[in-house]
C-alpha cells in the first residue's frame, strides 16, 4: 500500500510499504480521508519544529477516517466496512498521569506521526492501517471527510473542557485556522454567549463567520478593535488563543475581564508576555494540549447532528496529489483544512476545481 | 388597572388596584404576557406550601414581560413601547450574600408575589406595573410570551450551571414540567450529549422530546427502564431533578454514576434519600435556587435563536378568563405552561380552543 | 499465624491460619498493629451492615502497620525491618473509574476486611500478612500504632479534598468517633479558621477539644446550641457528617451557610432529609467513600509531625485478648480508637489499665 | 501630626498634616506599627514603577496596626485602647466587580498609598489616622508588629486560595522577600506537604526554612537544583512566583507537573515565558493580586496562633529615622520585613542594633 513519508524539509515522497494483519484486540483498515494539520505542515516545510526534528523517514498524518477491513480476534463492537474515526492517541493506560486519568500526559505515549520520540511514531496517512479496537469510534452516518474531523474537534473540545462553564460567556477566538474555527463551534455547543473572531485573513473570517461568530474582526484592517473591549478592565469571560503569536495574545490579554480565562492552544515558542496585566486582572492562563476522551464525545456530537465541521472542510485531494495537497494547505489565504482522499472515490475537489 | 389577586385558597379575585408612577430608576410598565408558575398554583389551590400561607391578599404572578409606557427621570436605555422580559428580583446588592455575589441568597430579597415575608411582596400579575430600570432587559425580537419566559428560562440556566461542565456529558432529567422541560433545553444549549427524560404523563413527555430529548421515559408504564442505566455503579453524569418527589429523586440516585451531580430543582418537603449510595458512589447534591445573573443571559440566548422556548407555551389566555387558566394550568395532562395575556391583543389560543 | 476471624454475630474466633510467601512484587510483612473501625464492629456485633452480611468466615481488620519481614522479587525501597503504614486498598488499575484516577470506586476493589463481594475479601488482623509493595508506606520515625492510623486518616483526608478549599473557613463536625476527631485535625490542617464539634458524648468531646476544636457540643446536654449559628441563613462554611444520623445531619443543615458543603462521610440507611432547606439555601452534599492517594500523603503527614494522631489512640490490646478489644471498641462512652498488638511488644496497656 | 511623605524619587520627608475627626462610620486612630513594602520602595527609590509615577507628594504606607482613639458615631463592636489591624484596602461595594464578590478588582478602589489614580490615595503612615470602622480588624493579644502584617499575610492568603486545594501537595516557592515567606507559611497552613523555596540570599533563605520550608535551594550557588524536579514532566503541583523575575518563572516551569498551578504574585514587568511547555504540559498560571476577605481571616489565624509571623519582622524603626529604615528596607542582604514604629514605645531595635 501507499504512504505519505516525509525524508526531510520539503522531501515528501508518496512510498509503497508493507500491510499488516491486524492481531489480537486490533482491527485492519481501509484508510477512507486524513486531514492535513499544521504539525504535518512543520515537517513537510521545515523537517520538523523546535526542538523536535526529523531524524528518519515518517509517515505523517493523525487525523484521519477509515472503513473497517478485517476484525482481530477478541473485537467486539466492529463491522466490517463500518466507517470509523480513528484515533492517534495511545496512551499506555499505566503511567502514572494516565492513572491519574490525564491521559493526554501519557509519559509513554505514541502518538501517531510524531518526531519527538525515537524511534518516530509512523503516522496514519497511508492506505492501509491496523490500529487498536480502541482507537476505533464508529461514525455512522458520518461522510468520510467529517470522521476525519474527529481528531481536530477533540482538541477544540478538550479546550473547551479546560475553559470551564461558558454557559451565556463572552468569548474571543484569536487565530481562526481549523482549531480557531473548531473553537468556535465548540464554544457555541457548550453556550457560550457572544463570540468575537480575530485573524488576519478575510478567507478564514468568512469561515468563522459561517460557523457561527458572532462578530469577527481582521485585525490588519481595524488594528483598534479590540481596544473597545478593554474598558471597565474588559470584556471577555474566555480567550481561546489560537494563533500561537504573542501580538495576538497580548491584545487578548486587554480585552479579557478581571479572572477571566486564556486557554493557550497555538504552539509558538516563547513569547513575551504582559505579566502586569495578567497578574492585576488576575488572569488564567491554561495551556490545552491535545485530548482524551474528548475523541468519542466528538463524533457522538457530529453525529447527532449538534456540530456540524462541513464548513472547515475547504478541499479534498487525490492520494496521488498529496505534494500539491500539502502546497494548498500552507495557504492559509485559500485554504482552511485541506484532507486527501486516500479512498479514490472520495475527492470531490481538485488542484483544477 | 386589573390585577390578579389571592385572597385564600380557591379565593382567586380580578380587582381593580391604582396605578403608580415611576420615580427616579424606575419605569411605567403596561404588562404584556404573564406566566402562571407552580407557585402561583400553590397559592391558588392550598393558600401556600409549608409553612409559607396567605396571611393577606397578595398579587400573584412573577414571570411578565411588558412594554415601556413610561420612562422616570435618570433611566437610560429603554425605549417606550420596547418590549421587556421584567425580572422578578430584587435583591439589596449590600448585605453579605450580594456582596459575595450572591443575589439570589440575598437576606433582604422582595421576589414579586411570594407571601414568604410579610407583609408579602405583591406580584405582577396586573396590567400595569412600576418597576426598577435594571429589573428590564429589552426583548426586542421576541413575541411577549417568550419574552415572559425568561424567568422560568433561568431557572433552569442557573441550575445548568450549578450542574457544571456538560459538554458531552450524559444527563437525565426526573419531572417534565416546564422547569424539566427548560433544563433539557439549558442542558441542550451546555453542550449535554445524551439527555433522558423521565415522567409520568405522556403529554409533557412529548414536549421533553420535541424540546430536545434524546430519550423519554414514562416511568409508570416502564417502572424498570431506568435500572438498565445502573450496570457497573451506574450511568449519568448530571441528574435534573425537577420532580420533587423522592421516589423520582431515588431511581436517579441509583442511574448516577460515582461522582456523578445531582441538581435538586424540585421543591418538595422531606425526603428519604438512600444516603449510603450517595455516599458510597460520593455523588453531590447541590440544591438551586432561583437566579440572578441568568436572566438576562436568557433573553440573550433567547434574542439570538440559541434557546427555543416556543414549545412550551401550551396556551395564552385572555385576562378575564384568569380563574379557567389557574384550573387549566394545575392540569399536568393538558398544560404545560399557561400564560396570561394581560394584553387583549395577544390571546392567541383560549379555553375552547 | 494467628488471626482473628468473624464466623457470625458476636462469633469471633482467634485462629490459626498458614503463612504464605511473596511473589514478585510483593512483601512479606509482620503485622505490628491493627485499628478496629466502625465496619470491624458491625461484622463482629451483628454480622454484617444493611445488605452487606457474612456469608462465610472472615478475617477482619483494615488499618494495620507491619514490619517488612520478607522482600518478594522485583522489589526495590523497601528494606526488611522497616515499620509500614499498610493500605488495605487494592484498586485494579484497569476498570473505567481507576482509568479516570477515581480508585476508590473502582469496579473490581478487593479491600482488605470486607463482605461485599463474595468470596469476601479477607483482612488484615493476622500475624503476618502478604502484600503489594505498593500497599506498603515507609513509616520510619511513627510509632506502630500511629502508622497504624494511616488508614483512617486517610479517609478523613480524602473527605478533607471533598470539601474543597478550607483555609480560614468556619467548619462544623457532627459525630466525634474516630472519623469526627481524624476530620478535626485534617481540617485543621488544610487551615479552617474556626472548627466546632457536636456529639452526645463527653468522653469524645474532650477528645475532639484536644485534638483542635475550637468549641465542642455535648448536643444532649445542650440540644438548642446550634441554633444560634443559623442566623442569618447559617454560619458554617463546611459541615463533616461523621455520625451517619438524620438527626445531626438535619441540625447542621441549619447551621450551614448558603452554598455550604456537607461532606458525609457517617454510614446510615436511609435517612428523611430536609430538601427545602437543601434547595433554597443551595447546599451542596457531597459524599466521601475511602480514599486512593490520600493515604501516602497522611503517612508523609505524620512524619513530618504535621498531624499528630496519638491523642485519638485510647487502647491498645495484646491478641489474646482481641474480642474484649472488640467489646472495649464498641463502648463509645470509653473508648476512641482501640488498636490490637500483633507485636506482643506493643501493647502499652489493657483492659485493667 | 507627622507623616512620611514621598515628593519624588529619594525625596522623602517627614512632615506635618492635620489631624481629623472621626465621621458617622469612621474612627479616630494613633497608628502604632507600619511596615515598609515594596511599592512603597519603589515610590521612594524611582518615584513610582512602571506607568505609575508620583504626580504629588503623597503620604506613603499601606500595611499598619493602630490603637483606636476616638470612635465616631454609629460605631460599634470596637473600643478606645483596643489594637486593630487596618485594612488599606476600600472597594466602593457597588461596581460591578464588587458586586460580584471581587472587591479587588473594585473600578473605585482607594488603596492607601497609591499613586495610579490622581489625585493619589494617601497612604498610612502617619500618627494618627481617620478609617472607616470596617477597616480596622481587631487584633487582642497580637504585638503591634504582628497586627502590622496583616495586609502582606492577607496577600498570601489570597493567592494560597487562588492556588486551589494544597493539602499534601508539593509546593515551590521562587523568591523569598516577605510575600515569599508569607506563602510558605500560608501554604503550610493550607496542608501542603513539600515546600521549596528559591532565592539567591542566603539571608532570606534562613529566614524561608525558619518559617517551614522544607528545603532551600540558593539558585546563584546551585543553578542547576531545580533541573532534578523536571524527571518524567515534573514534579510540584504548585509555584507561587514571588520574584517577578523572568528566570525564576522560567526555571519553576521546567519542574511544575502537568497540571500544575502557577500562582503569580511578583511584579515585574513583560516576561518572555517558554509557552511550549505552558501549552504542552497544561500549565494554569493564575495572577493573584492583593486580598479582600482573607485580611481578616488572617488576623484571626495569627490571634489563633495558627499563622506565626513574628520570624519575617527583621527591623523595628523609630519614626524620626524613617529615612534610614527605607535605606534598610531596600537592602535584601540584611532586612526581610522592615517595620517604623509610629508610637514610640514599640522600638525594639535600631539601626545601631
Amino acid at each position: 500500500m501507499k504512504a505519505i513519508v516525509a525524508h526531510s524539509a520539503k522531501d515528501l515522497r508518496i512510498e509503497d510499504h508493507p500491510d499488516a494483519e491486524p492481531a489480537e484486540g486490533e482491527v485492519g483498515l481501509a484508510v477512507a480521508a486524513g486531514g492535513i494539520c499544521g504539525s504535518d505542515l512543520h515537517y513537510y516545510q521545515h523537517g520538523g519544529f523546535g526542538a523536535v526534528r526529523l531524524k528518519q523517514p515518517m509517515i505523517l498524518g493523525h487525523e484521519v477516517s477509515a472503513r473497517v477491513a478485517k476484525i482481530g480476534p477478541g473485537v467486539t463492537g466492529l463491522e466490517v466496512g463500518q466507517l470509523v474515526s480513528v484515533s492517534p492517541s495511545r496512551p499506555c493506560r499505566t503511567c502514572r498521569y494516565c492513572q491519574q486519568g490525564l491521559h493526554n500526559q501519557c509519559l509513554n505515549m505514541r502518538f501517531y506521526g510524531s518526531a519527538m520520540p525515537f524511534p518516530h511514531i509512523q503516522g496514519a496517512f497511508r492506505e492501509t492501517l491496523v490500529a487498536d479496537a480502541v482507537q476505533c469510534v464508529p461514525a455512522d452516518g458520518l461522510s468520510a471527510g467529517e470522521a476525519a474531523m474527529a481528531e481536530p474537534l477533540a482538541v477544540a473540545l478538550h479546550a473547551t473542557r479546560r475553559a470551564g462553564d461558558l454557559l451565556g460567556k463572552r468569548v474571543l477566538v484569536t487565530g481562526c485556522g481549523p482549531i480557531g474555527v473548531l473553537s468556535i463551534l465548540a464554544a457555541r455547543r457548550a453556550g457560550a454567549g457572544e463570540i468575537v473572531a480575530v485573524d488576519l485573513m478575510d478567507f478564514t473570517l468568512d469561515i468563522a463567520k459561517a460557523a457561527g461568530a458572532d462578530r469577527v474582526i481582521n485585525s490588519r484592517e481595524e488594528p483598534e478593535a479590540l481596544s473597545a473591549y478593554s474598558a471597565d478592565k474588559g470584556t471577555f469571560d474566555v480567550l481561546y488563543e489560537c494563533s500561537g503569536a504573542a501580538a495576538a495574545l497580548t491584545a487578548g490579554i486587554g480585552a479579557l475581564r478581571p479572572r477571566g480565562v486564556i486557554v493557550q492552544l497555538g504552539l509558538g515558542g516563547d513569547m513575551s508576555l504582559p505579566m502586569m496585566a495578567i497578574t492585576a486582572k488576575e488572569l488564567e492562563l491554561r495551556g490545552s494540549f491535545r485530548f482524551h476522551e474528548e475523541f468519542a464525545i466528538g463524533v457522538d456530537l457530529m453525529r447527532k447532528g449538534l456540530i456540524d465541521v462541513k464548513p472547515l472542510i475547504s478541499h479534498t485531494i487525490a492520494l496521488p496529489d498529496a505534494r500539491a495537497a500539502f502546497d494548498l494547505a500552507s495557504d492559509r489565504g485559500r485554504a482552511m483544512k485541506v484532507q486527501i482522499a486516500f479512498d479514490p472515490s472520495l475527492s470531490s475537489s481538485s488542484l483544477q476545481a
